[in-house]
């Protein structure tokens, strides 16, 4: 499942350009993306908060990494070759000398971070602060955005595996009904759909959320109550699921029982809006431009809603760069990948809120999710 | 599936009584348990990295939540009443100008947060410079270990969620038979071992890893491969799943065909230290003596061996505070929960380890998990 060693390769040299333009001698990376953008390292280990993981984008050269012991043998399969490790967890020393050794070995200047929104450095403050003070005069800095620039356009190897793992959710999707009916707890459902994913092909399931409420819900990001799904509810399900290292996020809405004519038009509407988003998203175009467009036609006239996008990036995580909003003005560019996720208030405290998957390409948008029609999938 | 508000109410005072000691005006946290820990929050939505979520636990008075909009709702249905939100994402302002004015009005002195081991900072460095400088003269300092002391010894409530995750993993375990034979691929084996720790109940499944190699393992902390399963390769599975927010983690060891003698062995030592780690872990004991009653049945006259350790604790997360190693000299208590993880090197390169989960009692260790006795289990 590793990427090719070309492609790490290929994005470290990509990397050090823009170092290069930055002043930067190295970058320092803390956090699961960032470490497998550079090395390809992929393991659910992370899950674990114990030990802290270091990568290191020297200004030439290639990565080096400074990791626990106990990750050595995965990250010999990897294209790294430069890897020291020390024996984790070291409650006098987690590998904090190591690490400024080694920046202090490759890199002779500034050393960048991710420092800027939807980061943060994945290592205990203690030890940031002491690393600071083992490197001064050499300093931590801001890494320009270089990652956030870099992850943002994917390659096509990244591409496919975003199409699988959307291809994978919506025929988990299309087989809802068969595991969600009228009476039947929605913590079932949940379990019920996560093994659909599973069966389709999915390596693992990191994220679902939803709800099943009369009328709409409350919001998107619950987890499941023991309630039974109920006539005249809308059953949302909104998962990520992983295949070869990549999400995909999207959502379906079920009514269980006919649809109210409210809860029918809010539906076609959201669909609407998300066409729309679709035509627009072309190389050239702005975030703020892909906001606009679908905030026109669900909520009219009106700013911001209180999920605060209309949709985001996607890719090795859940959610990336860029964001869609009216303050975000990213050029989208052929290879980004994005989520189209309008919402409606149907009626006070009740949302719908339709979600699909997009890669921008030089003609325009095309589909990574199977797009939904207007007309909800009714389950009896 | 949210605690009591009595239990975080509990938490809160017993953290203000901690907070007192050390002269700490505000508890400041941004990562998911430590935010759960206090407020009973639960969601999957911190797969989502775009946005930072704040919770103050004041000198005195109930924890207040500074959060993004797309929260309150949730945030609604806990026991949290003072709840501030901004409009998330903010590519001026996620929150940081929010969290400075009421940090300002609720706490005067200095303000913890959890700076040690296995902690770290759930927002971006640069609103973290941010908040520093508008709090100034105001403080950041550690937590003084608070969080960890609190979190380290379970409430009845916890362990019981801990347990029920604990017989779900054993009911799946006990299924590995029906899905793992040899030829089958081992991402197969991972994918059809999920649905089984559904099937038996989980929520979810956050955490998968292992292998099947011949004779033993080179680490695990891996992902599946393609590679079908075969006659004299050692299965192992290493799960950590959720029920009601909290993990089980532990695997079991499989033998492809009948174990080789030098393999059977292995595994009966490592039921055998396993057991021994059980008899030691009595409250008073230390986890260093844990470590050392273990480490002299699979690695006699040895320090620690590669993965740093021979176990852990075990909660909100895959793995907590303490960890069994020579210098971690923590007291065991009744309530804390434990794994027991020996490892044993079979021959170079190829490891064997096997995992328990306990809970320290008034009288001695209890079993979590249902215990594996020294026979491996053979798929055929």
């Amino acid at each position: 499942m590793t990427l090719p060693a070309a492609e790490c390769a290929a994005r470290t040299r990509r990397a050090q350009a823009l170092m290069a333009q930055h002043d930067l001698a190295a970058l320092l990376l803390t956090t699961e993306p960032e470490v497998r953008y550079f090395t390809g390292f992929l393991t659910r280990f992370w899950e674990s908060p114990t030990r802290p993981w270091f990568v290191i984008v020297p200004a030439s050269g290639d990565p080096i990494a400074v990791i626990p012991e106990i990750g050595a043998a995965l990250m010999l399969t990897t294209w790294i070759s430069d890897i020291r490790t020390w024996i984790s967890p070291d409650l006098d020393d987690d590998g904090v000398t190591l690490l400024a050794q080694t920046l202090q070995e490759v890199a002779q200047g500034d050393i960048g971070l991710p420092f800027g929104p939807e980061s943060h450095l994945r290592m205990p403050l203690a030890d940031y602060h002491r690393l600071t003070r083992l490197l001064a005069p050499q300093r931590l800095v801001s890494d320009h955005g270089i990652l956030r620039q870099l992850r943002m356009v994917k390659s096509e190897a990244e591409i496919a595996r975003i199409a699988a793992a959307c291809d994978i959710a919506g025929r988990a999707f299309a087989r809802v009904p068969e595991v969600a009916q009228p009476g039947v707890p929605l913590a079932q459902v949940f379990r019920r759909f996560q093994v659909l994913c599973l069966e389709e092909g999915a390596d693992w399931v990191p994220y679902l959320a939803g709800a099943s409420d009369p009328g709409g819900y409350a919001d998107v990001i619950s987890p499941a109550t023991e309630a039974p799904l109920a006539p005249g509810d809308v059953l949302m399900l909104d998962t990520g699921l992983v295949h070869a290292g990549y999400f995909c996020d999207f959502d379906r809405n079920y009514s269980v029982g006919p649809p109210a004519p409210p809860v029918r038009e809010a539906h076609a509407r959201l669909i609407d809006a998300t066409r729309v988003g679709f035509e627009a998203a072309k190389p050239g175009a702005t975030a703020a431009e892909l906001f606009s467009a679908m905030n026109c036609i669900v909520n009219p006239g009106g700013d911001v809603a209180g999920a605060g996008r209309l949709g985001h990036g996607l890719g090795m995580q859940l959610t990336e760069w860029p964001s869609l909003i009216p303050t975000d003005h990213t050029v989208l560019a052929p290879g980004m990948v994005l989520t189209l996720e309008p919402g409606i208030e149907v009626s006070p405290g009740k949302l719908l809120v339709h979600e699909e998957n997009i890669v921008i390409r030089e003609d325009g948008a095309h589909w990574l999710s199977p797009p939904a029609g207007p007309e909800m999938t009714v389950l009896t």
